[in-house]
């Protein structure tokens, strides 16, 4: 390990590389209204980014109550359905794919590590033209996903690089916080809709609007053109 | 004008008595993104709350160019098309329909002043059972919306209050900033999806999550039971 080489950067996807946060949203909020289930969608969006699981503990905390194992079940069948049918309008949010490609291009080692599954990361993956070679870590990959550290350590090793000299690139406070107990760097990205005050609280090195912006400071993350 | 009297309360609408902000937001994106324009959904959200006009003059610059009249009247029809769609699915936020029923019960005086206009509005009042008697000003009544201060004045004027000894209660940055301008105290809720920390730094007095916790704490406004 060697702090003063370049760093190796870990992306979340969702809200991070594609804008694809309000239909998670949207999903979860339909599937808890399927459930008979009343709860403020400002809650639900502060969620987002977790594991599943996680997250539907935690909704199940703030309506007071508890799940069955078939509740959770509907559940997250129904946010799966729903995110599905909304999909083909999840875009990649500016800057993603231009980055992507020129990390690429200057030989900067970068992954993906997403709380989602493969099935939902797939078309995603798709539309950001992510090459075959970069390894992409999904929920289905690790014992727990957000804001637990096991997806972007696994992403880091999958590259071969110091968790430590990584930089953790993500939209929300679960990606920062999985981040610092990685003993990584975090970047905090606007695109998801969490505040710069939030991230920066959750303890973000730097925040950017969304990946174009990001690519226009690379240089403060020690990567040098 | 005597500031030590119990404040009267103006209430914004949507994101703060009703749990619409997320369906506006989608409405917008929908309406862009059936222009062939491409705006990040979070920019959307940020924008939620002020003038229609207003938001689409924002929308445009964060593109980066102008709109026709024929864009303009285009998007501000898909809006309101698609959120016409949604609207069954909007609900009175936790507490909204018992904080303003207590309210009604003790004389405290208090009225509704929004950026939407009546047609949108109306759906949402019988929702949260808004007496005939309660004032609610909508965008079609005043000159300019949000930030701009005219509804909130306007909502005192018909309560016959002073604007200076209203609290304005609201979820967005743009309530917090109206009421700034209009010489009132301004609330804050995170139930539109703002953070803490953006409302403070408008300008909010105090910030509740919803409703019901506004409720809770009315005798930090000093309204007393």
């Amino acid at each position: 390990m060697d702090a003063s080489k370049e760093p190796a950067l870990l992306f979340d996807l969702d809200g991070t590389l594609v804008d694809s946060v309000y239909q998670h949203v949207i999903a979860w909020r339909t599937a808890l209204e399927d459930e008979g289930l009343d709860l403020s969608t400002w809650r639900i969006h502060r969620r987002v980014g977790m594991s599943n699981g996680l997250l539907v503990n935690a909704l199940a905390r703030e309506l007071g109550r508890e799940f069955s194992a078939e509740q959770v079940a509907a559940l997250q069948a129904g946010h799966a359905r729903v995110f599905r049918e909304l999909a083909p309008h999840v875009r990649p949010l500016p800057g993603a794919v231009e980055l992507l490609r020129e990390l690429s291009q200057r030989g900067v080692l970068w992954a993906i590590a997403t709380s989602g599954t493969r099935a939902t990361a797939g078309p995603n993956l798709a539309k950001l033209e992510v090459p075959a070679s970069v390894p992409v870590v999904t929920r289905d990959e690790v014992p727990f996903a957000k804001p637990d550290p096991d997806l972007f350590l696994a992403a880091a090793d999958r590259l071969g690089v110091a968790i430590t000299n990584s930089v953790v690139v993500g939209d929300s406070i679960w990606d920062v916080l999985a981040a610092r107990r990685a003993g990584a760097l975090g970047v905090g990205l606007l695109s998801g809709g969490y505040s710069r005050q939030e991230l920066e609280v959750a303890g973000a090195f730097r925040v950017y609007h969304d990946p174009a912006a990001l690519q226009l400071h690379l240089d403060e993350l020690g990567i040098r053109r």
